[in-house]
């Protein structure tokens, strides 16, 4: 792979410069007010696939944002990699916390980057993760060293759930048939730690609408009398997790599989400071699930999160009313066997069944996704640690994660096909925050590794 | 009074027109964007006292919203009413349940108002009931029917606290110097009941915010790891109730004054029904403190409400997002003995004290007031009474009611003066709320019944 690498150093401006272009684009599936600007990132990888020499290039329409896809098939008798990614962002509020504006990227150096990092709400997530196999397919491709079949599904909806997706692979199984799909959506431990990630949380993610009163009331008039929909909010949320911070859903834990002594005493070795972490986040201490260490409860332990909540008067100054209504979204990080479906239907029944009389309450649903675990006996796991070593000139350590990428589970049901996360992203990158940032040294390590992933699976597929 | 009475009877357009006039400046007092308009309010109500012919009639400046003052001095030998009332009105959020624009008055019938109703922000709280006693007083004037002194005092700024009113009458004791002071700023029980408040709730209004982790975080990475703000801020106000709805915070109830039974009983007899109630609420049942009935819990118990909470991502669709900050408005209505000051207090103290490890809590308190109670063997409440008999055809029965009025308390204690409360709105005008409203028939007969107070307190003060 040396003419690769040769390329690759001799192009990181232009990949960069390409990258930012990306990145001015706002791409927020989430909101409908970005649609226009969703489908136009479509098309400008689209564009980038075709210059690429790629074949079949098709913004493929779905109910919901497109799909882009693309494949370069070199031998059919040649392993094929399939590349997943998606090019939607997460919304960028709140947006006065970002120091500067989301979608202008700029080029910062930090304690943790001394070299530079790009400021810019999907610099990591996905973009900048995603663009990184577009540029080591184009230098394998111009340096004539492509060594196995490639093809790419970019989505525009994962950070809404991938609605569309399913369907697509559905109806798109010859054309996606791989013997890996290959993602960079995750992280890795440190600069000079790197790791995979072979496990992932799946997800349930419901909306919640607590009604009382037909209309906002006087709280001088009122108050004493009628159930407060925020009062009554708050108490339904704060009664499921007991007192020793598990969940308390009927029910929730009936299929988590749990760790044994050998796997939690494996995992405890990776590399973990409580007191950097908490000084990192300027928190005092952690907190969670009794019984269990931060990183647990952060990956083989599901949770249960408050994302937004809302209601009454949240304006300057003071108002004395008692809202009709309040809100808020919740999200359940879950793990091997439990189900999103059963989950998000066991809340439904429990969070109904305790809202007293005098309130009423609706619960939507809005997206969930399995957990998955990806075995570290397999050819991707052994070729992408090869890779790694390759560049890092240290092994990967394999780690569960707390993330959700649902379609794991998902291309696994549907496509027969495990997945490989070879992820460059840091915890510190602020991904889903303000000030989501991106290492250059992680953009290029991440081109640069890649190229051996494709070498060391087609030998290893030998 | 009969020329009075002529008077208002052939100048009902004129008062309507003008009062009209006075609902389309939004007079926002919480809310720094309006603070033109407040200004703007107050010129306009100055206006009215000078084309009266009011004497020495001032936009008196404060650190906050003027105060308009004016009189009429006929002779010092008699007795004095000193007329408070607000020009200010709450946020009309919100705005989309409005079925017109708050600020654009319209009148409409309604059930409840055969002859029409003014819709709009301050109709009834309290641009309406102030203007009545302009009016009642022009037509005094008019007619020479002007049985005694009469001082106005028109704050701007009650709907956010009554900041600077205590400054204002501590530095103008010699010029408020008066018998009684006359306020419309409460209701009656129907149009066919009316009613005269004799207890008010006191207030204790707070702003908490609850800091998690430095920034952002991402669910799936640290959810289970860290304590996330909402949940925590959920489960803090969760337990300021406990099972039987009494508020946990310590030393809450020690100087709460309780009622005999016999004076329960005499409460009990006032008129409610609580199918009616429920039905007109949509409520399944009512909802508060056990071992008090619902009219009891509005009036002589003291409860906690939240008036708002926000945090984390509350826009459409997903985000996986663990907030840094959550943030809630908290009230608290107080009973004689209760001192706002010290129930301030002992929240903060208490809200602090329950904060767990991982988070940081700030308790910012917004405005509060002292509870009160009006004697019935008054003058002024004997004057109240035959004035409503006189134009309802019956005695109103007096009310304990849950609201604050927290310069109640302030003027007795800075002036040595008593109030009475002669309210004409009622309990379904929807003040504080989207669509509130004045109904003409209370317009009027508020107008025509205050010359009578006026006629009576001068008569008995002799």
């Amino acid at each position: 792979m040396n003419n690769t690498q040769n390329y690759i150093s001799s192009h990181k401006e232009q990949f960069l410069n390409e990258l930012l272009d990306l990145l001015r684009i706002p791409s927020i599936s989430a909101d409908p007010a970005y649609a226009k600007d969703v489908e136009k990132t479509a098309h400008l990888i689209a564009e980038q696939f075709t210059t690429l020499g790629l074949d079949k290039v098709e913004v493929c329409a779905t109910k919901g944002h497109p799909i882009v896809y693309g494949e370069k098939i070199i031998d059919p008798a040649l392993p094929t990699v399939l590349v997943y990614g998606h090019y939607d962002v997460q919304p960028a509020d709140p947006i006065d916390l970002w120091t500067d504006p989301p979608f202008e990227p700029v080029i910062k150096k930090t304690e943790i980057h001394p070299d530079g990092a790009i400021f810019a709400r999907g610099a990591c997530d996905d973009k900048g993760q995603m663009f990184m196999h577009v540029k080591a397919v184009e230098a394998m491709m111009r340096s004539g060293e492509l060594p196995c079949n490639v093809k790419f599904m970019i989505e525009g909806e994962e950070e809404v759930g991938s609605d569309n997706l399913e369907e697509f692979a559905l109806n798109n199984v010859e054309r996606l048939k791989a013997d890996i799909i290959l993602v960079s959506d995750t992280g890795m431990l440190a600069n000079d730690v790197p790791s995979v990630t072979t496990g992932l949380r799946g997800l349930s993610y419901v909306e919640v609408e607590v009604t009382g009163p037909n209309r906002d009331l006087h709280s001088g008039l009122y108050g004493g009398c009628v159930a407060n929909p925020i009062n009554i909010l708050t108490k339904m949320i704060a009664s499921l997790h007991d007192e020793n911070n598990r969940i308390t859903i009927p029910g929730f834990y009936d299929k988590v599989i749990e760790l044994s002594n050998e796997e939690r005493a494996e995992m405890a070795k990776a590399p973990f400071s409580h007191d950097a972490y908490c000084k990192a986040l300027d928190i005092e201490d952690t907190y969670g699930e009794k019984g269990y260490s931060t990183m647990e409860r952060g990956s083989i332990r599901p949770t249960l999160d408050v994302n937004g909540i809302w209601g009454g008067y949240i304006g300057e100054g003071a108002k004395t009313v008692i809202a009709s209504k309040a809100y808020a979204k919740i999200s359940m990080r879950l793990v091997p066997d439990q189900n999103p479906n059963e989950i998000t239907k066991l809340f439904m029944d429990h969070f109904t069944s305790i809202a007293p009389k005098g309130t009423k309450v609706k619960v939507t649903p809005h997206h969930g996704g399995e957990a998955a675990v990806t075995p570290i006996d397999s050819i991707a796991y052994k070729a992408a640690s090869i890779a790694y070593e390759e560049t890092f000139g240290v092994k990967p350590i394999p780690v569960r994660s707390g993330g959700s990428i649902p379609i794991v589970a998902m291309f696994e049901k549907v496509l027969g096909l495990k997945t490989i996360l070879m992820g460059f992203g840091l915890d510190s990158d602020a991904i889903h925050s303000p000030n989501e940032h991106y290492g250059l040294f992680n953009f290029y390590r991440g081109i640069e590794t890649i190229p051996y992933f494709y070498k060391h699976f087609t030998e290893l597929s030998k």
